[in-house]
């Protein structure tokens, strides 16, 4: 059984003063703090980045880590669009299967506010079909079609919508790593300018920089001297086309309910167990889609659901969702944002989560979506 | 045990007429007609690319795969410059140790060559540092301080460089899907104009357009029913800095002998058995420095050694080096490369090399590298 026993994340923002080799450099050795390791105890490293070629001509990733931590093995980078960070923990726990007696490190890192937004908006389209780039579709609009035909289909509202960035921007509050701890009330979201109808500012997920690092075990050793410590009980990856034009349908993300199946399949948990769950939400639509795909709740019921806030921290609800503030709120640097909501899970599950802490959470579940749904990585963890 | 059970290869050259999705498109069902599988056995596929992100805004390529071949299986793309093809086999290695009963598509692909010189130029500096980069050192620049210090060192020529370039020009001349099937002289090369001196436009490899793909099994029923068959005895990746000026000797690529020595130690197989290796001859030197730093021969003989041409189809040497053409005559489409030397050595052992072929060849070795040394992977192959 692969364990993962430390967590470390950067504070997630516009850090303007930041490099992204700084950002990478602060999780490594934060992580390595946190679990009292040293390097030479990393038998591997993985590494989940999107746009550092494109933004800033930065490709090799694998190399400026070996240099930055002064080290000489294997270390990967993958690449998913904003799935890197889930795939990139998927090949860790896939290389640990393979290996006994390792010790590795996953880290994800972004750095995107540097650049215009239009640099920003043009070079997360590279994770888009040609052709929708060429139509001008960048993500606020491939979501807004699914959102158009969401509420229409299963007469949601806007409304409906607000409520999951309502919800988020109180759990930022809460999360200090988390770029925006403001609280914003359903009227604000919804008198919020369109980005693309109908999803307006306060439906989207901001650009960010951070870097977030967790390590994963099968060394006996390592396991026992660990003061933290959660199972990992399945790590999934699924994939469909990248072409919206493609799917018979713009209300569901097939490849989430792929690796959802699978994931509790392998895991032997049932989805009523999971207490905590990090869910994708790069737009408010893409929660309700995430819920809804991922055999929490029902196709359709999901506008209404959200509306009973029940996923909220506080609430009576079963299952708590994106405690962190989600992307909405803690920030979505593409590359880290897969790595932090594991690293979430893991703070809940092993009573570190302060005051957004969630009681009696014994078991998690983590969905990290790549572009408009072509991946997505569906990890469950437990205590 | 992981077996390797088919290849196939594009043509490797400059294909105006193809994009990367027709490359990609061509070398997936290649090699799956090439072996008789159908795309419903495939259980993963793991795809190696440098430049898609930088010269096409083209980022996210598990879901394009999964639109072009129409499956929702795992995908990965690995990055890791020019080791890239090399990184993703590794990986494929390891998910078929982490699951049993497996079939996964390995496959490379670059297009390099719709883009103007200075863009494909900077786009490939995206595997140096940025303080190379800035200080506007290209690829070529940094090989060609590698070889100024070698040529110093151990009193070599350009001549003795230039014999590299004539035994992989005449292995080009012998293989059908090489980008460059003339013979060159040694004279020819010495009289070439110099890119960075000592380096000369025939001591540097190309930019291609080209992709190729393997098929790895640890299926039994799969394994049985294939008619051309190795096996895989080990895949070690090794990374170093990314600044040539971080490292301690500029005459040994150190992670090319980590990978090297896990390798040989991981598949208890002897140096003296290697029949036919492909190494990373991007330029001249790089070959040198590999035959070396691989342990095939001593540091400091690789000139002198060069020159007796053992290395070459029909000598009686021991070891015949890129029978494929190598980099340097075959083409360098960066992603394609780690695949087409592991191909080539697939096709040695299986007898499939046509007039290339090297009689009584049982074992072989690749070795591929990203940058100027940041990353080297080491495959041997057996049968």
């Amino acid at each position: 059984m692969v364990s993962l026993i430390g967590y470390y994340t950067t504070q997630f923002g516009e850090l303007w003063d930041r490099s992204l080799s700084d950002l990478i450099k602060e999780a490594i050795f934060g992580v390595l703090r946190n679990t009292g390791l040293e390097k030479s105890q990393i038998d591997a490293i993985f590494f989940g980045n999107m746009l550092a070629g494109i933004l800033e001509n930065n490709l090799h990733s694998p190399s400026k880590i070996a240099e930055i931590m002064g080290v000489n093995i294997p270390i990967f980078r993958a690449e998913s669009a904003c799935a890197s960070g889930g795939v990139a923990f998927h090949l860790a726990k896939n290389y640990l299967e393979a290996n006994s007696n390792k010790t590795v490190l996953v880290i994800g890192a972004e750095k995107m506010t540097d650049y215009s937004p239009e640099e920003t908006t043009s070079a997360l389209a590279s994770a888009a079909s040609g052709e929708e780039q060429e139509a001008g579709l960048t993500f606020p609009g491939l979501y807004a079609m699914m959102a158009n035909y969401y509420l229409e289909k299963y007469d949601s509202t806007e409304e409906d919508l607000a409520y999951v960035s309502y919800k988020n921007h109180y759990h930022g509050s809460l999360n200090e790593k988390a770029q925006f701890r403001k609280i914003v009330s359903v009227e604000q979201v919804l008198k919020s300018p369109y980005v693309a109808y109908p999803l307006k500012v306060l439906d989207c997920c901001a650009a960010s920089d951070g870097a977030s690092a967790v390590i994963l075990t099968n060394h006996n050793a390592v396991k026992k001297k660990s003061k933290y410590s959660v199972n990992v009980l399945a790590s999934e990856v699924a994939t469909d086309t990248i072409s919206l034009k493609e799917r018979k349908r713009l209300d569901e993300v097939l490849a989430t309910k792929f690796a959802a199946d699978k994931a509790f399949l392998n895991s032997k948990i049932n989805r009523k167990k999971i207490n905590v769950a990090e869910v994708h939400d790069c737009f408010s639509i893409a929660e309700v889609l995430a819920l809804e795909d991922l055999g929490f709740w029902k196709k359709g019921e999901g506008g209404k659901k959200t509306k009973e806030l029940s996923t909220i921290h506080g609430s009576n609800g079963d299952l708590i969702v994106n405690t962190s503030g989600g992307l909405k709120a803690a920030g979505h640097p593409v590359g880290a944002t897969g790595i932090k909501q594991i690293g979430e899970i893991y703070l809940q599950l092993t009573v570190q989560a302060t005051n957004r802490q969630v009681k009696n959470a014994r078991y998690g579940l983590a969905h990290n979506v790549g572009g408009s749904g072509g991946t997505a990585v569906v990890t469950i963890l437990g205590v």
